[in-house]
């Protein structure tokens, strides 16, 4: 009786934030947004897999000030726009998208996962989603980690 | 007779270029504008000397219609921010600034070097010149090679 009800909540949860939560629109623009900072992910690495590639975070002007304070206000937004990395002749240059990454900021349709949408865009794609109801388990895990910095990992370079 | 004449030549023309252009301005702002581009240039690349590390490319909004149309028109601004690349465990992160590299466009100030006045600022000083009245030598011999795309290397990456 007590495994029903334990499987009757788990299944009603699933639904929730695989439902529940408003689907993060695509960033438009995000291209003359500014550029908060950079990083290559290679093979060996742990998040290779998942990250592997060239990669660049845009900010709007909200996530600017989120950067700058500390406190991201509802409506910020933050891309992670992942490249392929092709290295030859000693240097690194950007290939083809792989994901455009989003995290959207709006403490209430997304106050299951901190306050934050998050959402991956394949390739060149506006439409084809990566993560759809799973940003829990495929994003939110690990920026729990980053819960003393909004949830977020990279900071502004200067 | 001659040579003394060539050599008269040469030294006026080299007042000139010395100090004939007026200084390019720092490029205040830069990191708000758009990014064009990045690459990072290794140990063993033929240009690490000069430019080894990670750079961006940065576009005021003039430089981007000049990226988008192929003329950049006057006031347009690009700017090459070069950092250190920190490579370990199997990724390449953001070091310290080397130079602020700076492409401003104006047909008539900088005619002598194809319309662009070129300047680098040392590490984050904006007052430190690396290039000074030496442009036409130090920077525009190489871009002398991309004079058919108004002598500029980069290409907007989408």
């Amino acid at each position: 009786m007590r495994t029903v009800a334990l499987l009757v909540l788990l299944a009603a949860t699933a639904a929730v934030s695989a439902t529940g939560a408003p689907p993060v629109p695509y960033p438009e623009g995000y291209r003359q947004w500014a550029h908060v900072k950079s990083m290559v992910i290679q093979p060996g690495h742990a998040l290779y897999e998942a990250f592997g590639g060239m990669h660049h975070l845009y900010a709007n002007k909200k996530a600017e000030q989120g950067y700058r304070s500390g406190r991201f206000p509802d409506g910020a937004v933050i891309v992670f726009d992942l490249l392929e990395a092709r290295s030859a002749d000693n240097a690194v240059q950007e290939g083809a998208r792989k994901v455009v990454g989003v995290m959207h900021k709006d403490a209430r349709k997304y106050a299951a996962t901190g306050g934050w949408g998050y959402e991956g865009f394949k390739g060149d794609s506006k439409t084809e989603r990566a993560v759809a109801g799973n940003a829990a388990a495929a994003c939110h895990g690990c920026h729990q980690a980053q819960k003393d910095k909004e949830y977020v990992f990279s900071a502004w370079r200067r």
